[in-house]
């Protein structure tokens, strides 16, 4: 199949630091260019790839010094030039949201949108209600749930390559607590570190502060930081991660918003490292009870759980990975959508009826 | 001349506070209703307008409470719902940069574009060579300066009513400056401040605060504020910003950035007030030396320029502004291109030639 993916333009493909659409991008090019497809890819000209490129910008936006710029410009850009070879593929797989919509109207019948962020947001129901012949992936199945009229085509979990989280069954280091992601006020990394306090277990935390989080930063999670049990490192890169989420004793996830997918979750499990997440979002999707980790309601529930941890055999979080959140896992569930949208035949049927 | 107006959604129109764009649109349709033409406002439903309104969002997207919003989405939705009425109108002006340039390429030959910010950004070239057929039209010459080759069909001055900002002959209260607009490092209060201190006059400074802006402001500008000269008095609404300009001695216009155009000049040139603004962007072709104000490169020439304040005579700064900035010399200004745009013969010679 000729398949054209069209990332976003704020981060390399894969990020170079934080990021998870770029990311989910990346692998989904190489599982889709190993099973032998034809993938293109239109992206920054930082990505790495089995596919092949087609640089649209010389760099990702987040990390370009060059300080006057333009999102919106730079998109609208490539979403010209790949309109442009729109004929070259028998599908076109966007990652953008919904700012392709107006320039591929005449092409809605070979476009696929996976929605990679929330979506209970004011605005947004008027779009997908004008653009409704363009097919949605949502990447849980909450997600959905502000705009349940949408024109869901199917939910495709994301994947992450089987190799790059090699699995470690015996975590050294004194077994830690893990945060990784962003510091911000819906991803409650004060909740993860008061968790830790109370269980009297070290912390480290791996997040980048955006420029918007500076204050949040400065006055609710730097005056918690000053404690031996708790460790800041900063943003670390790829070839950290694998080892910080595989020496970990868990996976702390205390997330406040509704996240629609938490690439984080499957990277700890990958390394056999069981998540303890909050239930929110797409946490009950991804997380299996007892057996990847724990879902959990309160501080109480999150200390009852580390306290269960023991009980958590690595080897079977991993197979929980290997099963439903591998790369090739998730290139074989967006090939079933191609191959739909390509007899032309959308069936409306909810994601759970077909399993 | 059946002609639409479409406003961006960040402000209401005219905005109930700061806000530049949404102010411009407001006068525009004011002007060319009042000169029999029939027009329509496409802009959110707080919107106070003589045209036609067609609401598109139930309020203006920047004093929304509501904290999850999506400017992409709000505008696209607008857009769609003006592409769908297009055929009512002889001409659609936008104001939105370049956001529908997708949506109305079948169009783009009623279409006229506006462009209000800043061009001297990355990506925005790339954009502007992909849909050359869209005509723009600048604020100020000096805006073109970074892509001179775009598809310029005129300068248009902004303009405001000349009866709402109201002749004063002699200010009272003292005779301060004034700083109008914005906290940020752009628009160098430090350097109101730092000249006013120095001339050993008061300083009122009526401005808000972004988001983006609160640590320069806390870390630099605040320090500053604790001087009996110095009055900060916060972000102020319409009807207390005509009795603040007019009863300045002086605007003082420190800006440090390429201003495309600085609606502040004029209004204050409207009160009478002169403007002692720095050279950068438009100021130039809107502060005509020793008659309506002072255009000065430093601190040292603004103090020479404050001290010749009273060789200024507030009756030739309002006559500069009635010649050339008054709402309705700016819809005679767009009517002139629209009639262009109807005939079909879009010269390109520049501004200058056809003086």
């Amino acid at each position: 199949m000729r398949i054209a993916q069209v990332a976003p333009l704020y981060e390399a493909v894969p990020p170079k630091l934080y990021g998870g659409t770029e990311r989910v991008v990346a692998h989904l090019c190489d599982a889709l260019t190993e099973l032998g497809h034809e993938v293109t890819l239109f992206a920054t000209a930082d990505a790495r790839t089995e596919a092949r490129l087609v640089p649209v910008r010389d760099q990702a936006m987040r990390l370009d010094r060059e300080p006057l710029k333009s999102d919106l410009a730079a998109h609208l850009a490539m979403l010209y030039d790949v309109r442009r070879r729109c004929s070259q593929f028998d599908v076109v797989h966007f990652h953008v949201d919904m700012l392709h919509f107006p320039m591929f109207e005449q092409h809605a019948h070979k476009c696929l949108t996976t929605l990679h962020g929330r979506l209970d947001m004011k605005d947004l129901a008027s779009v997908y209600a004008r653009w409704s012949n363009f097919g949605l992936v949502s990447i849980s199945n909450a997600q959905r749930a502000p705009l349940p009229r949408a024109n869901w085509l199917d939910t495709v979990s994301h994947g992450v390559p089987a190799a790059l989280y090699p699995f470690n069954a015996y975590p050294s280091g004194g077994g830690y607590l893990a945060f990784l992601g962003r510091i911000s006020p819906e991803k409650r990394p004060d909740v993860a570190i008061r968790v830790a306090l109370r269980a009297a277990i070290p912390l480290k935390i791996a997040a980048k502060v955006d420029a918007v989080d500076v204050v949040y930063f400065d006055t609710v999670i730097r005056p918690l930081l000053d404690h031996p049990l708790i460790d800041y490192i900063g943003e670390i890169g790829d070839e950290r991660k694998s080892e910080f989420l595989a020496h970990a004793r868990a996976l702390l996830f205390p997330i406040d918003w509704p996240e629609p997918f938490g690439l984080v979750m499957i990277e700890a499990m990958a390394c056999g490292t069981p998540v303890i997440a909050w239930k929110r979002g797409s946490v009950p999707e991804v997380v299996e009870q007892g057996i990847s980790g724990f879902i959990v309601n309160s501080d109480d529930e999150a200390l009852a759980a580390i306290a269960r941890l023991p009980n958590v055999e690595r080897w079977r979080v991993r197979a929980a990975f290997e099963r439903r959140f591998t790369a090739t896992v998730m290139a074989h569930g967006y090939l079933e959508v191609y191959t739909r949208l390509l007899e032309r035949r959308r069936p409306h049927e909810p994601y759970e009826s077909r399993a």
